[in-house]
């Protein structure tokens, strides 16, 4: 018997939203959980000197930081020449990490309903320690123990899937302003069997997940990107989601789930219009040494942008326990400041749809992605004049609180980036753009499901976008942040 | 009003199609029309030594050779170093080209019949002169004119589609043997108001088109690829196509291009499969200085392999008529043999599917992509041990008269290539593979045409093998070859 390409997958997923409870309540009983576990596994993170880290050295001919088994990653510099951009061009450090890591969650249904294992982990860079993490979150390095560590449980699901279901595998790309054509390999796995359930795991529904989602720096990047490409579009989600409370806004959201309900422009002219973007670019982006880059100051404690923006690379000692190795050292990336990570939406004839950005960032492995709408630390922006702010900013920032459905402060990746916060953001607006502005387009959620099954379209902010997005599909309608996490004031006045 | 991605034109192309009448006399009219272009539009080609390349020079510091101008393309040298696979590694010399020209065919509608302009044009490789190509086929080079040339026509139908409609618009790879990252964009945009037709230009039916792809070298590769990303699946084929001669391989040839007949594996688990191919490699390809490549012998007349395989790099001098440029000279490659790419097909529960392989190239963008089963020359294996030779080689080479479907030889890119041949073989056949095999899995055509929405998923020699197939659902039925074309018999010696 041949397989069609109709699968309830969609369906069994939108099952796993709906015994969430009460957010708060599922918040707080994670956050006790992970308090508990962070007892047993704490981390101690100190800043240290650049030249005092341990186990990395400088290149003497390039200046380049790499680790002295020549694994992990290495910072390196980059060149970027853009004539026809905004910047015309400029140099700066990068993260060059070429091996493909895996980020995968098992998934299992429990009496009809699908959970997913999700790891309490701790990464330096997080500014809370523990967050919800995916079940398997490993470099290369780290599977092929060069650090000597322990194994990674759970790995092999992902290393040999046989007999189990796959229900997504695809490379996605990361932060291309701060990593060099870095990917990992995102996936969900359905293992046949039963499994295990370690110390520092625990089944969580994806009601469950999109509570935790909403609070303040509890789900980890990885974890979000992973659950951003479930194949979350199909028809029918109406049938089981239930009428929703706030009709409008949310049955919109719904229909967008649903490829029978259209969208502004077909698929092919959403590709035809990103490979206009990508084949028009003249930029051209040269790897060079670290130690050529101008621009940026090099002090024994930090590689700084010489007006202090953007962000610095920077060194940290790493203590802990609960995790492969108890103690090393590292160069991290510190951001200069809280960024703001906003997608507008608009209810287009029923069925919510995206304003979504054909964004050039120099790492990208294929030149441009499909971004949020508004991405940056606005920091970094008060040296350029007003015609460089960037557009739909206002839209966001001024927006009426009732038209605000998502506003949390998120970290990314806490590997590599130190207290690398965002604060993301969902607004319902009405901006009028030409139908072939070069930079944007409006795009219902199911085009941008099936782009997933694909590497390469969406970024890791707008990953972590579509996640958030899928979490409004149930839930309270109020808006997330304002009835949930204690740090929303702090977050907020912030960015 | 939204639109739903279903869209009438895989049937308006399936109309296309019908009239091609004999194709025979369909070869007979175009060959004609040809030869008395080519009359007018000659062009004369002469082996000319390396060293006395105009306007190309070597670069004194690495050897590679460039155009003056820097642009076009460069020789340089690769290195691969692969420890995982049958050769673990090697130096080649490899053509550079960064820009991403355009490859477009215009389309219209007459009296209810779909067709394409296709041009009459010579390329220097080519070993019969002119050869049926897109209405487009420009490098960015050529169209902004760095040789002062005369404009391309028609060019604006693809630079600036706006009001009229894109049938396809994607960025494909080319020939990861011989070029380093090559991406072309293909594309079909069908105009809205009248089109003037050139002289050298002509309207020809799918049919008709389909015909002469039975012939030897008449339709050139950039036509093929363009051809195959038309978006040539969806229901109702069959109605249109009516009942098929050859009832049992050409109905499930029809079953194969439609989503509902369904697949062997679900698209979500042919791209795992190959996700894991390309995340498996250890591949590392160096851009190296073609001085510094070993095992390859330059003299005065040609960079050569020293044991005389694989293929040459030469110089040669076009003196042309009716082309863009009135004489120049330039660096070709030239391969040690013809080819034979084949594609095993096999009718798996009434649709035919193809059998498809995860092949690695040095200068694929993307690690591996999907090619046909069989991919190679076979007097580059002469040294090799048995086990060494081609997996599925000998399942065309001794295939039954009966089960050979489509053997035609067609050329490459005859701008890059000097007679670069290959035999293109549709065989059916009924290989046992394993279920799990790392390497090769049975795709319908189906799901190859949507993967032919997205960029780098089938080579080059793959989507000239998809147009093959398409060229099969109407037709004689006998196996093409026997029937059509002069030259077909040296070709079958040759392979």
């Amino acid at each position: 018997m041949l397989s069609t390409e109709s699968d309830p997958t969609h369906l069994r997923l939108a099952r796993s939203l709906l015994p969430a409870g009460d957010p708060a309540a599922v918040v707080a009983d994670v956050r006790g959980w992970l308090a508990d576990f962070g007892r047993r596994a704490y981390t101690r993170v100190e800043r240290i000197r650049l030249d005092r880290l341990e186990g990395w050295s400088e290149d003497p001919r390039t200046g380049d930081i790499r680790h002295d088994t020549g694994r992990f990653f290495a910072v390196e510099g980059l060149r970027v020449h853009n004539p026809g951009g905004p910047v015309t061009g400029w140099d700066q450090p990068i993260i060059h990490q070429s091996e493909i890591g895996i980020l995968g969650i098992l998934a299992k249904e429990f009496d009809g309903t699908m959970k997913f294992l999700m790891q309490a982990k701790v990464e330096p860079g997080n500014r809370n320690g523990l967050q919800l993490s995916p079940t398997v979150q490993a470099t290369r390095s780290n599977y092929t123990r060069v650090h000597q560590g322990r194994a990674v449980p759970y790995l092999e699901y992902f290393r040999n899937p046989g007999s189990h279901r796959v229900l997504a595998d695809v490379r996605q790309s990361e932060q291309g302003a701060w990593f060099y054509r870095k990917r990992n390999r995102n996936m969900v796995v359905e293992p046949a069997g039963d499994v295990e359930v370690l110390d520092g795991f625990r089944w969580l529904t994806l009601g469950e997940i999109h509570a935790l989602l909403g609070a303040d720096d509890l789900v980890n990047m990885d974890a979000r990107t992973v659950l951003s490409c479930l194949p979350f579009a199909g028809p029918g989600l109406g049938a089981v989601l239930g009428r929703p409370r706030d009709a409008e806004f949310r049955a919109a959201l719904v229909r967008s789930c649903s490829p029978e309900a259209g969208s502004l422009h077909s698929t092919r002219e959403v590709l035809s219009w990103l490979t206009d973007a990508r084949c028009r670019s003249d930029a051209e982006v040269r790897r060079i040494p670290l130690r050529e880059v101008k621009g940026w100051v090099r002090t024994e404690d930090r590689i700084a942008h010489e007006a202090g923006l953007f962000f610095s690379v920077i060194g940290v000692r790493v203590s802990a326990g609960g995790r492969e190795v108890a103690q090393w050292t590292q160069p991290m990336i510190e951001p200069n400041g809280t960024g703001i990570i906003a997608l507008l939406v608009k209810n287009i004839d029923g069925v919510l749809h995206a304003l979504m950005h054909a964004r050039m960032e120099p790492g990208f492995t294929d030149t441009a992605e499909l971004a949020p709408t508004v991405q940056c630390i606005p920091e970094n922006h008060v040296l350029v004049p007003p015609s460089g702010r960037p557009r739909f900013l206002d839209e966001v920032v001024s927006a009426e609180p009732g038209r605000v459905r998502f506003d949390t402060v998120l970290s990314e990746e806490g590997g590599r980036f130190h207290h690398a916060l965002n604060r993301y953001l969902v607004v319902e607006a009405e901006p009028k753009i030409p139908a072939d502005d070069p930079d944007f387009r409006w795009v219902a959620l199911h085009q941008l499901v099936s782009l997933l099954g694909h590497s390469h379209y969406l970024s890791v902010q707008a990953r972590s976008l579509v996640a958030c997005l899928h979490s409004l599909l149930t839930g309270g309608g109020e808006g997330g942040r304002a009835t949930i996490g204690p740090t929303a004031g702090a977050a907020g006045a912030r960015g």
